[in-house]
């Protein structure tokens, strides 16, 4: 599929402010991928399908989680969270995704973990910054993301777990694994 | 070993004002386990011995970690944490106490985890709330632990970890699935 393609079939799966937010974070993901010389083709799928399940009913969800085997820690964690490895499952199968790279930074772009590509960051970041973004912190994290992949990692792993926290809400294990992997790499002198 | 042979060897072991402040924790101990019905004397014990291993220097504990074969991840985090484990040890040995209930709540006052007992959470509070202890929240802390110890260790740990992620410094595991797991009662409203 190309990008006009998959442009369509996204755009029909959401709201029209989800969609707005999408094409937001392909824009961003293809600055920062320019920046940190990282293919825009991989990039562009990756952040045009990162919330493609978002509006998957629940059930169909917990339908391709149980048949695909996924983590099943995901059941007992905010549903808010499945969407990203549904998506990726979805990204393969609807759209003929193959390439493992962009299958796993769609997968990852929500929680985050400790072993992530420069991708996986990129699409993460662009998420959390692209321009329909406004909460405290995102002037900073934008300057960040274009300074140190790493450093942008750590500040915004350090803000959204401090804001589960304020909600008491628990917090899935990959997201606080790539805390401490972030705050290890500063400490170590890496970011 | 009675209450004053023990008082004697901890304040030898330590400085002036790490021993007021076991004597603060002894104190707010056996308030909250009289509230909750819980062995004075096993409290007054963990109390007394949760900082012993506080200023026994580093190689010292590296060698008894090493030799008593404690959770390798513990190398890995701040030798802060270390005395707790450590502390639960010498107890045992150069103390001699058997009761692994107090030895239990001794190893674990540093991090909590998802698995405390009542007495373990009376230690834990008892040190982060004693009466020397001076912070933003204290109050708070102090009539959450009688009025709820699973919505006090909550609010203990909330804290904690939002402000070791202030200083972007690594969390120990135990410490974040302690929280998920209060977090998570307090969700399925048990707390």
């Amino acid at each position: 599929m190309n990008r006009e393609e998959i442009l369509e079939a996204v755009k029909e799966a959401m709201p029209e402010k989800r969609f707005i937010h999408t094409l937001g974070v392909e824009k961003t993901a293809l600055e920062l991928a320019e920046h940190y010389d990282i293919d825009a083709k991989q990039t562009s799928t990756a952040a045009l399908l990162h919330d493609y399940a978002k509006y998957v009913d629940k059930e169909a969800m917990m339908a391709i989680m149980v048949e695909q085997k996924m983590d099943p820690k995901l059941f007992t964690y905010n549903q808010e969270l499945w969407h990203a490895p549904v998506g990726a499952f979805l990204a393969k199968e609807k759209f003929g995704v193959e390439d493992e790279a962009v299958l796993q930074a769609i997968a990852c772009h929500t929680t985050g973990n400790a072993a992530m590509s420069t991708l996986d960051k990129i699409i993460y970041l662009a998420d959390y910054t692209e321009p329909n973004r406004s909460f405290p912190g995102v002037y900073k994290a934008r300057r960040l993301s274009f300074d140190s992949l790493d450093a942008a990692m750590l500040f915004a792993l350090a803000n959204t777990i401090t804001f589960l926290i304020t909600k008491r809400q628990p917090i899935f294990p990959d997201t606080f694994e790539a805390y401490n992997y972030f705050a290890r790499l500063q400490i170590e002198g890496e970011v």
